[in-house]
């Protein structure tokens, strides 16, 4: 009734995104209704254009514009390393350590019995098929540090242990540039039982 | 690079919306990529319709999808009161207030010799013509308690007394709800200052 009715409908739409509040979402409709015509058609552009041109890649699930996506076909890439992750936003944190050279799986989901994701879901079947006609040594499961990620890993490394391959899992402890104090006790006991030799 | 394009574009656009740095545009991003077609075609629509038909109000400058807006037109609203106000954005938060039943006028700005905004630059002007052919008793400043508001509110109330309308500004101090521990000494300060008897 105070606010005009599209101003209305942007901010419902902007409160529909992760993260965006009613105040927030107020604050970037505003923001929005401020801007040049042109600056926000590119917003809207770039939202049709995702939509339009980014895919799930048929080998290992990333959401790309190429298929099979960059990280599938890059021959500078090692085929014995495969890293398991939920989703595609999970692979950019992986790359960012520059430390891991192999490929990629997405799983598009972790298994949780409370929401009611069981393993038929998720890409758990084509994850299989690819360990069984690759040369892949060792599968890192990435999968996150909660109670589902936790749940899939496990789920993951029962199925995967008995083809010879190599399982690993993400340690769990203190992050970096953190302080005890702030630590929570999950995380701390989880600290001291990776415990390393120095 | 390890992103596909269109999602990088996507992140930019998002990066330049206000409160919202590189790791809520990601995640924004990948939140769009995983919403369905349709919602994301309703959230660009939207982001189009209010540039379209959302325009300042020719009286007060407010912006509206109505020209004169519902706030110059309402019968019900007093023509002895006016709201001056920063921007449409602040318009809101006074009426949650129902406690104000007057007319609003918007600066569009504030003054600020730092970032070079002048008094030509806001709507000071029709302001002006406006006290002149109208009605209004009380002119209520509500600029933002900042220093170009507080900067704003002195140099409107110079212009206006002379036309002997009565000009006010909203109080300051503690905000209700808050802890003592926590206000910071400017707030305080003006707490005191404005302290009232009991």
């Amino acid at each position: 009734m105070d606010i005009a009715e599209p101003v209305n409908r942007l901010i419902d739409q902007f409160r529909k995104l992760p993260g965006i509040g009613t105040k927030s979402a107020q604050r970037l409709a505003f923001f929005v209704l401020k801007m040049e015509d042109a600056d926000a058609s590119q917003l809207a552009e770039s939202i049709l254009e995702v939509k339009r041109t980014i895919r799930r890649c048929s080998v290992c699930n990333n959401l790309t514009d190429i298929d099979p996506c960059q990280f599938c076909t890059a021959p500078t890439r090692s085929d014995r390393l495969l890293c398991v992750v939920e989703e595609s936003n999970n692979i950019l944190p992986v790359e960012k350590t520059h430390t891991f050279n192999g490929r990629y799986h997405v799983l598009m989901g972790s298994l949780s019995p409370l929401k009611g994701i069981t393993p038929d879901q998720l890409s758990i079947n084509s994850l299989l098929k690819r360990l069984q006609s690759t040369t892949i040594e060792e599968v890192i499961i990435a999968t996150n540090p909660n109670a589902e990620g936790e749940t899939t890993a496990l789920y993951l490394s029962r199925l995967i242990k008995p083809l010879g391959i190599r399982v690993t899992r993400l340690a769990l402890g203190l992050p970096v540039g953190g302080d005890l104090e702030y630590a929570d006790e999950v995380t701390m006991a989880k600290a001291l039982e990776g415990r390393r030799d120095l």
